[in-house]
């Protein structure tokens, strides 16, 4: 089966508000994350910063565990701009550069249909390049918790997982209580109208890989955690029959307590994949502490760890690669 | 054979030197060329502007061959920005921004190695993808004197074509001196130095065309005409093996006698296809006119009309949807 990797970015203000996201070293950082993420794939070290994307304590980015994955199955890989701040430097595929509001403050994305028809059109062009299965991957900083106000909105009780071993529940509860009393919504507001919820709440991420998913019509696997979580539901809630649809993620991210993503994806009624990727025995303490909570997904990790047990690799050959990626980056 | 159609867009400055290109209403207008022709292929009008690139005298862009074509073969398309001025609205694989100068001021491309680099990462993963054989197509106002500037600089003799029945040789060869001189070269100064006369008399779709040859290793298809020409002879001059390319153009090019297209693609060593399209007998004045010597090719014109023909189309065939899409659009 040809299957093509695609890495979306996103970026959104919410990332902003101190304490929700660690996928950057600063809130402000997490504006070059998605670029750097997608550089990182192509090249040694990213291009628009020095240094790979780490949490504000140390801990790599996850998309040392796709770039392993690729280098052994050789999978191809297209970047898509979904919106961010910055454009990466890398070829990529030009969706927006609109990125998500404040949802506390204003509508997050009045542009969500715009952007769902431009990537429905690249969705349809990647279906008649003979393309079988995307695999769709994303990096977007504070997207669990747009992913959050998503599945509220929809009527969904999950809670979504975190880059942090403390995952910030009371702060992304009153961070949505604020955006749901904006809009006047209460919870399961906006079940049966997702565009809205997605125009409300959303990401540029999100919009994207709906416009993607409606766009081809092959195999379609949402690689990611608990964020493809709320893309499937968007997706469940415009009519598309799931069967064709798949979540990949990571052990880290199915294990993690404070979330809910087997019994959401169960709620949505998407099956998953979990892989099985294990740093205990790593020589790095910043891959070490991946066990302890940090990271656990992004970047398609999940996804990208599925295409390369496809090929024939296992888990294991992913996590001696990532060794030696680190070893590199820090040597 | 899994193929894919990729149009690279480009402008360069010297578009606007009056007189050189009839790409666009007006010179300024050649600035909307490419987007508009992108846009054209997916929607019933271009976004970016209120109509389809016309010459000044009103004959409608190729794109409109390249749409029947796709129409009828359903052949997928991606869109790649080499360098332009304007973003199309539709999705598209983001290379650069970077519009060529004008080659009597200043060096033209000082980027082209950047860009090369870059446009060779997406053919990689173009190849990685599955797809078997490239068709490029382009619209670059301006490009068959970037493209005659190249070929004098790398000691061919030969002419290129013109979207006007009155090709401007006397203005191309006065503006070429004027760049050789400025750069300090003469006819062939540049033999063997195919970087650097992309560098100082190219522009931006010759620089991607290029980097997507040398990243992608299956068939390619260059196609154009006479600008296709001046990409050939720099993938020689780089050492490429041009027997697993070929430039696919129309006839129209291929009869005008103000160029030499057969005699340079001879000398270069490139194999070539004339698409057999016949628009005498249409019913509107901007098509027949196309028998006279206007327009004549652009958007990968030829190219798609190879793609049908592959697909069991005939010539007649897209040149009767050509028809009833112009009658679409005037109407």
């Amino acid at each position: 089966m040809k299957s093509l990797f695609l890495l979306v970015l996103g970026n959104t203000e919410v990332s902003l508000i101190p304490g929700i996201s660690v996928a950057g070293a600063t809130p402000e950082l997490t504006k070059y994350t998605p670029p750097a993420d997608a550089e990182y794939l192509f090249y040694d070290k990213p291009k628009i910063i020095d240094a790979i994307p780490v949490t504000p304590e140390g801990h790599p980015t996850p998309a040392i565990i796709t770039k392993a994955a690729r280098e052994l199955a050789n999978f191809p890989i297209l970047v898509v701009r979904g919106g961010t701040y910055l454009a990466p430097k890398v070829p990529h595929v030009h969706i927006s550069s609109i990125v998500g509001r404040d949802f506390r403050r204003e509508p997050a994305l009045p542009e969500a249909g715009e952007i769902i028809e431009r990537a429905k059109l690249l969705g349809q062009e990647l279906e008649r390049s003979g393309i079988e299965e995307l695999v769709i991957g994303e990096s977007t900083p504070g997207g669990t918790t747009t992913a959050q106000a998503i599945l509220w909105a929809l009527g969904y009780e999950g809670k979504t997982s975190s880059a942090s071993p403390n995952n910030p529940q009371e702060l992304k509860r009153r961070v949505i209580e604020e955006g749901f009393r904006r809009a006047g919504i209460e919870f399961g507001g906006l079940k049966g109208n997702s565009l809205e919820a997605l125009r409300q709440f959303g990401d540029p991420m999100m919009a994207t890989v709906v416009g993607l998913s409606l766009g081809f019509k092959g195999d379609v696997v949402l690689a990611g955690g608990t964020q493809m979580l709320a893309v499937a539901a968007i997706l469940k809630g415009l009519g598309e029959d799931l069967s064709r649809f798949m979540i990949a993620t990571t052990r880290w991210v199915v294990e993690d307590k404070s979330a809910t993503f087997i019994k959401t994806a169960r709620e949505i009624g998407i099956i998953s994949y979990a892989a099985d990727l294990d740093f205990s025995k790593s020589e790095f303490k910043g891959l070490r502490d991946y066990e302890k909570g940090y990271v656990k997904e992004g970047v398609g990790a999940g996804g990208a760890t599925w295409l390369a047990v496809k090929a024939g690799f296992s888990p294991e050959d992913v996590v001696r690669k990532v060794e030696e990626l680190y070893r590199k980056l820090i040597s």
